[in-house]
C-alpha cells in the first residue's frame, strides 16, 4: 500500500511509494523505458495483464481472450489500490491516509501501431465512451472524491508504453490544482452570476484569433493564458460540469474535432508527445452550477525549470494566437 | 516586451513571449542546445554578453575585461526587462500587463569546466553572497514585489549552456506559489503561533530518518512530503524569513553545506541534473514572522505526466526515508 502525505503548509498532497520504493538504479536506464518486447497491450497477450474491468468486445468471445476492441484493465504497477480503508492519521505535524483509489488502464485498440490521431471517429467515441462508463461505475465507491482521465503519449511526456492507451486514477480527495479551479469559477460566478469558462469561450469565439476547430458541439483553441507553447483546450459550447453524462451526440462531436486537433498537432510539430487531461467536476456534488468540464491538451516541448517550480508560472516562448495560426495552417493527411 | 496574462479563474500568471515568438521549428533542435561553440561565460568572451551588473574582481581591473571570479550580467534573451511601466489592463474576463521586471545570469566561475559541486567552500560563499548583493539591491525598485533565485543544472533540468551558471529573476508580483506557502504559513502561525517550518524541522531533527546533513547553522533533509525522488531541503536552524540578511558566518555554514549535499547528489546518482530554488519571502512587507526561508534541492530524475498536471499531485517513487539513506551512505570523492 503506498501513503498519501500531505505538506502541512501548501496542502499539497503526494502520493509516496512506501511499498517498492526506487532507488538510484532505477533512474538509471529511464531512457530506454518505452523499447519493449512483448507488448502486454497486443492482442494473444491478454494473460500479461490483470483481468479486464470493462471491455468492448462486439463480436463476442470469452473475458480476457481475443475478439476485444478495447480494454480497461487494473494498472499492473498500480500508484493506488482498491481494497483497505483509508485511516487518515497524523504524524506530529504530517498528515497521511493509505492509498486508497483506483488505477485503471484503457487499451484503446488491440493494434500496437496505431496511434489516437490514427483512429477513426467510431473508435475514438469508444473510447470516451470507455471513459465515461470507468467514471460512471466508480460514483459507486463512497470513498472516492474524484476521477481524472489523462493521456501520456511520448517517452517525454512519461508514457512508458508505446501502445495506444489512456489512464483513469480515482482518488480519495480532491485534489489541489481541480480545487482551484472550482473555487476560481465559483468566484466568478459569485461576482458575476455567470460562468467564468462560457465568458471565456464567448470572448475567444469573438475575438477569433486563437480558435483552431470547432464544430455543434465543442470548440478548440488556444487560450489566452496558455502556459506551455501550442497547449490546446476543447471546451463544450454547452455549460456542463459533468464529462460522464455527455450524449452520444456529443460524444461523436468531441471524437471528430478531437481526431482533428490530434492530427493537426502532429502535422505542425512532427509527431511531439503529449499529455491531454479531462477536466470534469468531483464526484460530489455531482452537479456544480460554476464548472465547465473541459480537455487540456499539452504538447510536451519546453523543460521545466527552477523558475516555474519556484513561482508556479510558465515562461510560453509562444504566444497563443502565434501557435493557433500554425495549428490551422497544419497540412491535415487524411 | 513580453506579456504577463492572468487566468481569470486560477488567477495563475504566465510570462508570453509575444516579442520574438518561438514557431514549430523551434522546438526540433532543442536537445543539442548545450552543445556550444564559443562560451559566451568565458574568460575573453566578456564582449560576447550583456555588460556586468555586479561583479567580484579580487585582482581589480576594468569592468567587462578579464580579472573577474564572478560576474552578474543581464540574461541576453530575458523574460522580463527593466524598462517600462506596467500598465496593468483588462481585455474582456483576461487580466494583463507588460513584462517588467529583471532577468540575471550569476556566472558563477570563469572556468568553463568547474562546477558547483567542485567549488571551494569561498567560492560557493561568493555566489551567495552575489544572490544576497543582487536581491538588497534590487529592492530598491518600487515594481517589484518577488525575487526569485534558481539555478538549473544539466540539459533536462532546463538549462541551455554547460558553463555554471546561476539565475535570479525580479517580478512585479508575488507568484502564486510563494502566496500558497506564505498564506500556508500564517494559517499555521495563527492556528499554532509557533512557525511551521520551525516544527517541521524539530520533527526531522527528532525522528532522525530523514536527515542528510547538518551544521551550526543549517540542516539538510529529504522532507517527509518529498513529491521528488531525491529531493532536498536545508533550512536554517535560526527562524529567518530573508534569505538575504542572513550573516557572513552563517553563508560560510551554508556554501559548507550545500558543497557537501551537492556532492552526494552527484555520487548517489551518477550526476544528475537538477533545480535549486531559493524560497524566501516577499520584498514587502521586508519581515514576516510566518516565514521560513529555505533551499529546494530537485534532481530531475523523473517525468512530469498528465496525471501530475491534472491534479497538482506527484507520485513519487522512492519515499525520502529511502533516499534519505542512499544520500547519507554516498560516497564523496575529496
Amino acid at each position: 500500500m503506498s501513503e498519501l502525505r500531505r505538506d502541512p503548509i501548501t496542502g499539497r498532497w503526494n502520493i509516496i511509494d512506501t511499498d517498492q520504493p526506487d532507488g538510484p538504479e532505477a533512474f538509471a536506464q529511464e531512457t530506454s523505458a518505452v523499447a519493449s518486447g512483448r507488448c502486454p497491450f497486443c492482442y494473444g497477450n491478454e494473460a500479461m495483464t490483470p483481468p479486464e474491468i470493462y471491455v468492448q468486445r462486439p463480436a463476442g468471445g470469452l473475458p480476457n481472450g481475443p475478439g476485444w476492441t478495447l480494454r480497461v484493465i487494473s494498472n499492473k504497477f498500480p500508484a493506488l489500490k482498491i481494497e483497505g480503508d483509508l485511516n487518515r492519521r497524523g504524524i506530529g505535524v504530517f498528515d497521511l491516509c493509505n492509498g486508497v483509489g483506483a488505477h485503471e488502464v484503457i487499451i484503446e485498440t488491440p493494434d500496437h501501431q496505431r496511434q489516437m490521431a490514427d483512429f477513426t471517429h467510431e473508435e475514438l467515441a469508444a473510447v470516451l465512451n470507455a471513459y465515461k462508463a470507468r467514471s460512471l461505475d466508480l460514483r459507486g465507491d463512497r470513498r472516492l472524491k474524484y476521477t481524472l482521465i489523462f493521456k501520456n503519449y511520448g517517452l517525454s511526456s512519461g508514457a512508458s508504453l508505446e501502445h495506444s492507451h489512456s489512464q483513469l486514477i480515482a482518488l480519495p480527495i480532491v485534489p489541489k490544482r481541480v480545487q482551484e479551479e472550482l473555487k476560481g469559477a465559483e468566484r466568478y460566478f459569485e461576482f458575476r452570476d455567470r460562468c467564468a469558462f462560457c465568458d471565456a469561450l464567448q470572448q475567444e469565439l469573438q475575438e477569433d484569433e486563437r480558435l483552431v476547430g470547432e464544430n455543434r458541439s465543442f470548440v478548440a483553441y488556444c487560450p489566452y493564458v496558455s502556459s506551455f507553447p501550442f497547449e490546446m483546450w476543447i471546451l463544450p459550447r454547452e455549460h456542463r460540469a459533468d464529462f460522464a453524462k455527455m450524449s452520444q451526440e456529443a460524444t461523436m462531436d468531441l471524437a471528430r474535432l478531437m481526431k482533428e486537433m490530434l492530427g493537426r498537432l502532429r502535422a505542425a510539430l512532427n509527431n511531439p508527445p503529449y499529455n491531454f487531461i479531462l477536466h470534469t467536476a468531483p464526484i460530489e456534488p455531482r452537479e456544480r452550477e460554476e464548472y465547465h468540464w473541459h480537455i487540456e491538451l499539452i504538447p510536451k516541448l519546453t523543460k521545466i525549470a527552477g523558475f516555474e517550480w519556484g513561482t508556479g508560472f510558465y515562461i510560453n516562448p509562444t504566444p497563443p494566437e502565434v501557435a493557433a495560426k500554425f495549428l490551422r495552417d497544419a497540412r491535415l493527411v487524411a
